[in-house]
């Protein structure tokens, strides 16, 4: 199966096991980790950061991050398609408290100019407004890009306004090879920021949140009350730290791919793509009123090809790890066929199929 | 002083306050007081629910309402202006642990479509959609008025979709003496309604939960929890059961009073007001771009007119119980007096004094 | 009646009523109230203290407290029997997200070397502890008195390990009164303390909590999250202030029936009472095994004595407002008269009836 | 270095790195992690339930079970030295807001009598109770075992009362190899357990809830809230899964090193052990009022043997898969020796050196 729903699928290569086979382990509830701490120390460098904590997931990671930056009562401003308001199961309210505050932005991006806009003077009825966080690339946007010089700007409405900010980077290594900005200037004006090893990265488990040193002593605290202190994590770490070393310029050919996958399926009578919208690993493309995504779907892994309906007639497509550019090239060949097929003989647009899908 | 800032200001009539000081009383944590039950089994009657709460404030009755409906991680639906989400410090939130999802409606007022369109099949990456709150008459929409055929839409989407109902009823009264419709007809379709007694009806202090019996055993429970079990609450009991039997009927005199005053400040130079919007007791009006709204409040304070400034060129007047109709007259001389004067001194906007003030 | 069950019971006299009709009142949520106002001036100059606030109940100024001194996963250290533990409806987990280590003293009191002993050091497996909860005098503790010297030794042990002191004072001016202890010098240790005017000083409702101004301040916002921003709250602000220049003083009154009562049930065959515990105006006293607690509350209650049963062989009277010396030697009358008939008629205790009863 | 501190210590063996090498994986988030699913149908049916679900460690499994029972301000009764009230951070206040009861067990356990002692009458003035959980074997009560037919009795007054009943069984497997007890037969009464691979049974990460399939979706549902949801998770099930086929059965040997070294220490003078209280893989042992238990740890840690002072004169060491019987009797040569080196020398006592280590 040429597997392109999501990059959450990559599986760690032969290689990578072998590292994860041989790494050396400790306790790390007692810090004793050698493999952790060497990832942690890797990525809080990499970042411009004093510290990093190794968690299971981005969804721990973000949700960690509004707890130490936040109190119950609290507002957090975020865009109105992001992850952390989305499809975090309502962590925001259930585990910090906080109102969500939504700005509606361009594809997920916002300015500086909608930031202050969003806010209003004291007033005791009113949620205190603490949190900025921004998503890059943005997942729900097509995998967009937040300008540097954006964040930049949204930063300094932040400090202006006593307004802590914070980056969801699920898929930050994109942004940056894409952008080729370094991680270190990427991440400067924030807080805080989340990092994946799970996705275009290909290790098997895990995520970061970097910071000071004083965030993340108490992002610690609260990794422990949630759940996520892991005794030998050494045995995950492994994967992401060969991940980070060896898998990260690779998502160039992720990206090329992408673009090779994106006019291909231009080409294709029946499918529409908005090229301008496909800047890093994300494809979102959509069919004709009278095929709902779903049946498409549905037939395209019948014949091997995996994709994500997202809504009523549009898909998303995924490149990563496991897809290099034949499979690219066989994943389009198969696309038309079907596509040939299925207007061939018209289908009724069913809006109970309609699907919502959660993909981080 | 003529103040039309809010009807939140009235004050307890000589008649009132006779009441209150022969009110019989007793320890009503201990279900003791004569006078709070029978404003709560008027109250339930009223409504035509089995039994009724009563707490000290709007505030309360709406968080307890959504704490009894939901857990933590659950997602209520409201209007995107809706006081619950706007002027309750963060409550839904830190206190219910609840999720926002708002709905753009037109003046507060939204469909049983647009509700429809919110709802997405189970995920777990989800929040829970578990209940869906309503405003009528709606503050911030200009004392609109939700339709009852609408609400009983929007009931059976809820009750499709097992979702509860809420109502905030703050000014619920002001909606059925503008319709005709009886209190019972108009709280039908809700599992629970909120309802005030300290605004049009002038009482002092109060507001009533109302529903089945077993959500109000839960809501009792959540209002001790919260603070709100008062002793001898016979005192202010009293105000709202006389409010209630003897100051009702006349909300019809604060509709008309806000209809003249609509009219009058739509002849003035300088002043524009949609009148199709002034439906109950709220009338808000605009100043010209010139004319920053928070200069024209401050004028008319000076010469003892209360309105309060909501946006940068908007102001709102509410007609209450302490202003009869020679007070409109009044006020509508003192308006146009002062718009007179400004409008030959042009002001320069000043963004930096706009205002954004929480009014119930 | 003679109702002895608690001092929640007392009502307002004709007095206060008066002052009540006649009270100045505003939209307190605009801080337009001039008898609140006062009330909070007063209370918080009578106790040293730079500000304080007004609420409905002693329920909420106690987890106001909680709320303003602590953040979710944090730690209070509170006496086994105290009622922020027992009898608030669980809220300190529920709106704080605080846990409770518990100290058990000696009828409520415990001391600075318990205080250290509880202490331990910082871990981020344990909760953080911040807050330590002192009850002044202590319900269940028998209206226990605690001394200011302990008092004095409890504060520096809070200040040397950066915790904050809050008193539940909602018989704060019983303990005052039985040792003529100013307020002020009372209060001084602590960073915050709650009192209530309904209790003993015989005001139908209402609380303040007095602190620093930053403290009060952001009580006010949780104030208004809970639901307890009342309109024109004067209406029961002006008993309560009534209550504090009138009623204060008459405390020792109660105190004397309280002696009054407790040597008089003494001296009854089949009571037991230890003298010893009797210091302010709350008396336990006790049956044989033979005669449950329930049982002879019955038998009062038909013959006009209301006491309340609080285990299973043991009552609880409470001196009040409502009742003078005469009314203490009819109840003696009727108590003796009543155990004579019961201990003729010997009774099969029945653990089914034991009652747990909450009053604050 | 023989490392006594805790059976968290335990590092994977090349065979079980072996496995997780090769171990075939898939999104987990999806459902699609074959290992996962098979560990999680492994572990239900040995427990005899219905579901389980894999999570990243025992304190969230515990958390998350809290959560499925339970809605802010209910009550859970524990034994008062239980890992869910001491060791995690403040959880059951701050994700679930339930207050915690605790029962003083004997090392760890109590009875269903004390349970029927707890419990009250309702009233709305307490938090209500919901949940029971007892921790087998009991951590800090020394490695205890619940008797089987306690635990009945326990849940009978649990039926009776309509409370859940959780177990912490972080220990479990300990339980059932020493009493011979079949998990399913353990795991009967309880409603929900919790069990862990990565103490005595030497994965590397992990821990799994049980309990029926509705209560697992809900579980589901709150692990990925609290950020348990991770993505090709099985890597570090398959060492999980290897652990329960493979090192399940070899806790018998550390039930006997324990046995060895128990009865080896109280034969070192100046140790003290009460062998009574060794009855699977725990030791806890004294030093005299001369010598403080952080002394004795250092000084062995300098030798190469590690144990883990936890009170002034305690010390705890936890055999397990690390140690070998040989490794008992060296770490007891080396204890001797020490001791005899250091009562030569008498040290004086230290308070501010008294540990309290948290240590699951």
């Amino acid at each position: 199966m040429i597997d392109l729903r999501s990059d959450t699928v990559t599986q760690p290569t032969p290689a990578m096991r072998q590292v994860i086979a041989d790494a050396p382990v400790g306790d790390d509830v007692l810090g004793d980790d050698p493999t952790v701490n060497e990832l942690e120390e890797t990525v809080a460098e990499l970042l411009g950061k004093e510290a990093a904590v190794y968690m299971p997931s981005g969804t721990m990671t973000n949700q960690v991050a509004l707890r130490i930056h936040t109190e119950p009562g609290d507002e957090i401003i975020l865009e109105s398609q992001a992850h952390i308001y989305f499809y975090e199961a309502g962590g925001p309210a259930a585990l910090s408290g906080v109102m969500c505050k939504l700005i509606t932005g361009d594809r997920g991006i916002f300015t500086a100019a909608d930031l202050q806009a969003a806010l209003r003077p004291w007033n005791e009825h009113y949620p205190r407004t603490k949190l900025v966080c921004l998503e890059n690339t943005h997942n729900r946007g097509g995998g967009s890009i937040f300008p540097l010089s954006e964040i930049r700007a949204i930063a300094q409405v932040c400090q202006a306004n006593n307004l802590r900010l914070h980056l969801d980077g699920a898929r930050f290594w994109n942004a940056c090879i894409a952008t080729g900005i370094t991680e270190a200037e990427y991440a400067n004006p924030f807080d805080t920021v989340s990092v994946c090893f799970s996705k275009g990265l290909g290790a098997p488990v895990g995520s970061a949140l970097v910071g000071s040193k004083e965030l993340m002593q108490r992002a610690r605290r609260f990794r422990k009350m949630f759940g996520g202190g892991m005794r030998q994590a050494g045995i995950i770490a492994a994967g992401a730290l060969y991940a980070l070393k060896h898998q990260r310029d690779r998502l160039t050919d992720d990206h090329a791919h992408a673009q090779r996958l994106a006019q291909g399926l231009q080409a294709i009578d029946g499918i529409s793509v908005d090229l301008d919208t496909v800047v890093t690993n994300l494809v979102y493309f959509h069919t004709p009123p009278t095929l709902p995504a779903t049946v498409l779907a549905n037939e395209l892994a019948a014949v091997g090809v995996g994709v994500l309906p997202t809504a009523a007639h549009t898909l998303r497509a995924v490149t990563n790890l496991m897809v290099d550019q034949a499979d690219i090239d066989t994943a389009l060949e198969q696309i038309a066929a079907v596509m040939g097929q299925l207007r061939s003989q018209p289908q009724t647009p069913n809006p109970a199929t309609t699907p919502t899908v959660a993909q981080y």
